[in-house]
């Protein structure tokens, strides 16, 4: 059951796609103090609060203070309260109360979730402006698939994007892009997408290559494809302010950039230096700016991610003057800066980037009304990704085309995934990467992963080779690096045979993988659930942060420390110990090892991939390939259990939309 | 055996106290490179390298490179590479190959320890003049005890400095001193210690006290000390440059001060403002700035905390004007910064602070020779600490002091411990603390614990308990906090009784931890063990990145995940399980579970502490106590196991230096 809870004069983030009529009574289980702007509920000792999507720390929020403030934040540290996106969906799941939460609310919004007073939920506004959204069912799963049925299906990529994709900012021109794909290939390292990061760009203006280095993008695009490689290009937020650059003299002329306070241009400094943001609440700015993505689509580009759209806002003109002045300033008054004095000058510096007060300073128009960007600020990397997806159903209505953000608010998950953001190459982002699919995966976004071997900082060979065993199970598999860290493509290690078998593995699992994917996204289920989704009387289950069941077949524990030689998982009952290692011949081969219910010491020497399968469970796998179209979907080889139940299996052409037809279903046996 | 292997002209840091002549043939294992300045070793598959002190990442050092470039760094995450110390002893763990190596080398040194390589260990010097230490041996233990016989006896504290300490950056009078001492002591929580951080100085000037907040600091201390609590105030490297402050002008007059080029004084900015940093490698000059403590033990005080000694140095004067002056030129020719000129302004910022040409700009004076900086500069805080440790063998002969340091060298172990610097508020933190242990034992630091409940950053009631039960444990035993977080002394959360109960155990508990510290420290050996030492036949042992050997009685093994109910446990052997929770009358209780060799799901509820009693063991127990002198070190009670062994138990007065009379051992049945 879902209620409706409203109060003040909520702005339409269209997250929910029939709202409910608002409820009269008063929001059950919580306290509601409009003028604290608070909703406060107390905990039980053993209560858990699942949800808010990306974020830090574990499955269960406890024990710390969220803020839904879309943010680019290359530090995933513990101790932050924002990343790049507000999912403001939380499950709670304690002893004598049940209940999903959705505030939807596109301001700052805060969930202290037991910080400030273990015992306490707390959740306050930054204006008491808000739909409430409540959630009673039978159990997790239940609430859960209500909600999703509530903000609607989950984006649905095209197969190849299940495929391996490697990336680097730092890939400058074609000899680089064609220098991976040829690594990959002659290794025999299986590949499917080569991402371009912002080199690609003229000058970093969306929606241009630069010619000097991508001499034709079209023609490299094509001479890829032939080798099932797709490029997948890197759209950001901002538009160059530059006089005779079409995009930005267009949106100009039409209206569609946000401004200020005094109607004139805001203008704010991102990678292409002085650059404009397009109004992306405006429907009109919208679908022009979803036109866009054509010049790239009539270049044969079949997919795109959506970044810096917190927005991020390197400096503005005005706050860069002030800093630069007051530096000046001290510079005259006192050269030998007093302890104050350089604390200022810091200061000064710290507050460059990303300052609220210039989120307060510019507008978007929504029907007509002005509305100041920091009230709806969580809603702009959503209307991005809207306007790359409502214009792909129309420039490419018989075409799937890739598509994933950064930054996100609930309800963008129709439109596009995301990925986990900017990481970095640290052992506990493995662990942080695994936390946050169901929790994600609960908001609607499915198409998801994390940068896999880390984005920021130097990666090693067994940190890699740890990462890939839990990315081939992720939806979205990427390996992705800074520009400046250590090379990390698995070419540039040693122990490629390592690297051939885990990133075959992924090939293998693909039929499974796609399968369980689609079923989730149709039926509004979680590929990922932590467990004790399935075993809500199993107390054990719900302190397990380190393993997560995918689908009804498998459960997925990786190794997450370095110079480990295994690791210990709980079983909540019987199953089977899959591990994928070297076989005789070199290539992989699956050793089975039953395991009763209970704790276990499981040895996985790098390089091993090791899963679960479950009781009664089978699940199809494919005899592998160098990429998505090698693979075949048809003859398949189940991996099964003693007396395991027919696998429903979900297999489509993997390309166009007529997602629902009921011959994508059949039953396989054992 | 001990061989000495010696490169060019070495600088004599005195970490050893007596060395061998050096060898003349090669050095066994390596390949010596002086071109590169490189020492190499293969490492097999399995092979650990223990070691590296005061460091990031694991107890096994493998998969990383660590600089050892003493650095004032408040972030220890996993990618970094140098923390405060540069402790260049690793012990090499391999199938075919066992050694100490002890780099005594001043300057720069990198430990690559299967970053670029995951199979080799590269050892390389900024300069090639340093002295190489290769010990072999039966054992891991027996290594170790070599390597402390030749760098000698560990540093060793008055008792009381084993009690509760409490701290935090911002007690800023008297009133803030006594209001803590109140709050535990009204609610029955044990303390020892209050620490004053850089708040009590006369603006930061060293052995000053700020008369208008700290009105009678010797007073003070005598009330504290009448309620067996001491003050333990903090000494910061540098000293303020301001006409008519004794010690910066009675330093210049004497030319203790490090100076430029030109024999000016080099000036670098620190808490004081503009401050200089006094020439500790100077015999002359480390004397007289040791006998600057008097002016502090006068006032009753006796124990200090040595900071910001790597030396730390906010900004020189002429960095500074030049970033100013480069900001400037900014500013006149391109008020729109495009994305070079806003990268390179950045740049100009983060080049402010510990800059290394900075640290190649002023120099030392050793025997009449002068000395850049640079080339010695991980000794600096080793001179410091040193000149406060033979000031007080002078000044305090018959009294312990305590002292410890941030930055430090191996040989500076002799003089003091160190906390584990500015670590954060963060989970992971707390077995980063843990990880430590062993490392810095091995290299002589005993003293040592982490600042409890995180220095940075905001703490949780949770992180706080489940911190303090590991350092419960830990010599040092200090909750610090950096100025601008969350409260977190033990009072602000809402489960006294836990914090009481736990910080109680601590003191029932001293008898045995004084005990253990002194035989570690006397006969070479260390407190804290990796699993591994004892069982170098368990492959699994060598793995257990969690576990620690306490003495030859107990593991320890505490809970350092969020949320977490319980947690695994490796048993190499059966042992007794002893938990400390609450009894029937809310006091502390000691509840006994054996348990066979093996893997374990411990349960362990917030607020109790769980640690193993190993077979045929006994250790002492105290009823108990608010501050170490209620404690009775006499009437003991025994924890045994059954048919446990006597207990080795030194007990002595904990003042005086007396250490080696025989009187001090007794042998304790259960």
């Amino acid at each position: 059951m879902i209620r409706r809870f409203s109060y003040g004069t909520v702005f339409e983030t269209e997250a929910v796609l029939d709202k409910p009529e608002a409820q009269r009574g008063a929001l059950p289980y919580f306290d509601v103090d409009p003028k604290r702007r608070a909703l406060t509920c107390r905990m039980d000792a053993d209560a858990v609060v699942y949800g808010l999507g990306e974020n830090v720390r574990g499955i269960n929020k406890r024990g710390w203070i969220y803020e839904s403030r879309c943010s680019d934040e290359p530090h995933h540290h513990e101790d932050k309260r924002s990343l790049y996106a507000a999912h403001n969906f939380i499950l709670f799941d304690g002893r004598e109360r049940r209940f999903g939460l959705f505030v939807d609310y596109p301001g700052i919004l805060t969930f202290d979730v037991g910080f400030t007073d273990a015992s306490v939920l707390k959740i306050t506004a930054a204006d008491w402006n808000l739909d409430v959204y409540l959630i009673e069912g039978a159990d997790n799963r239940d609430i859960v698939w209500q909600f999703r049925r509530l903000i609607g299906r989950s984006y649905i990529p095209p197969r190849w994007a299940f495929g391996v994709g490697q990336s680097r900012w730092g890939y400058q021109n074609e000899a680089d892009v064609r220098a991976v794909v040829r690594s990959y290939r002659s290794l025999r390292l299986p590949l499917d997408m080569v991402y371009l990061d912002i080199d690609y760009m003229e000058r970093y203006k969306d929606f241009t290559v630069d010619r000097t280095r991508f001499e034709d993008l079209a023609a490299l695009s094509e001479e890829l494809k032939a080798e099932n490689v797709r490029l997948i290009p890197i759209i950001d937020a901002a538009v160059k302010q530059e006089d005779g650059y079409p995009v930005y003299e267009e949106g100009k002329a039409k209206g569609y950039f946000c401004t200020r306070e005094d109607g004139s241009l805001f203008v704010g400094a991102v990678w292409p230096g002085r650059s404009v943001f397009t109004d992306m609440l405006n429907p009109q700015a919208r679908a022009w700016f979803g036109r866009q993505y054509k010049a790239l689509l009539d270049q044969g580009i079949e997919g795109f991610w959506n970044d810096m759209n917190e927005p991020a806002i390197f400096y503005t003109e005005d706050r860069l003057a002030h800093v630069l002045d007051e530096i000046s300033k001290l510079k005259e008054t006192n050269q030998n800066l007093d302890l104050e004095a350089f604390r200022r000058f810091t200061g000064l510096f710290g507050s460059l980037s990303h300052n609220p007060e210039d989120y307060q300073a510019f507008y978007h128009t929504v029907g007509g009304q002005r509305v100041r960007h920091d009230r709806v600020h969580n809603l702009y990397g959503y209307g991005m990704t809207r306007a790359a997806g409502e214009a792909f159903e129309q420039l490419e209505p018989r075409k799937r085309i890739l598509l994933f953000s950064r930054a996100s608010y609930i309800g963008m998950h129709r439109y596009g995934g995301i990925w986990q953001g900017d990481n970095k190459s640290w052992w506990s982002h493995i662990l942080l990467n695994l936390r946050m699919l169901p929790s994600l995966n609960m908001c609607g976004f499915l198409y998801t992963g994390a940068d896999l071997g880390g984005f920021g900082c130097d990666a090693t060979e067994d940190l890699l080779l740890r990462w890939y065993a839990l990315g081939v199970f992720t939806p979205l598999m990427r390996n992705h690096a800074a520009y400046g860290t250590r090379d990390q493509e698995p070419y540039r290690f040693s122990d490629i045979d390592s690297f051939r078998r885990i990133l075959g593995l992924r090939y293998r699992l693909l039929p499974y993988l796609y399968s369980e994917y689609m079923k989730a996204a149709l039926r509004g289920d979680m590929m990922f659930r932590p467990l004790a989704f399935d075993h809500p009387d199993d107390p054990r289950c719900r302190t397990v942060e380190d393993q997560l069941y995918l689908g009804a077949e498998l459960m997925i524990a990786p190794v997450y420390e370095q110079n480990a030689a295994g690791r210990y998982v709980y079983l909540p009952e019987d199953m089977t110990l899959i591990r994928y290692t070297a076989g005789p011949d070199g290539d992989g081969a699956f050793v089975r090892e039953a395991l009763p219910a209970g704790d276990h010491y499981v040895p996985v020497p790098l390089g091993d991939v090791v899963f679960f399968l479950r009781k009664g469970r089978c699940l199809p796998l494919a005899e592998g390939g160098q990429c998505v179209a090698d693979v075949d979907f048809e003859n398949l080889h189940m991996l099964a259990c003693d007396d395991a139940q027919p696998y429903e299996y979900y297999h489509d052409d993997g390309v166009s939309r007529d997602y629902d037809n009921p011959r994508n279903i059949r039953w396989l046996r054992a």
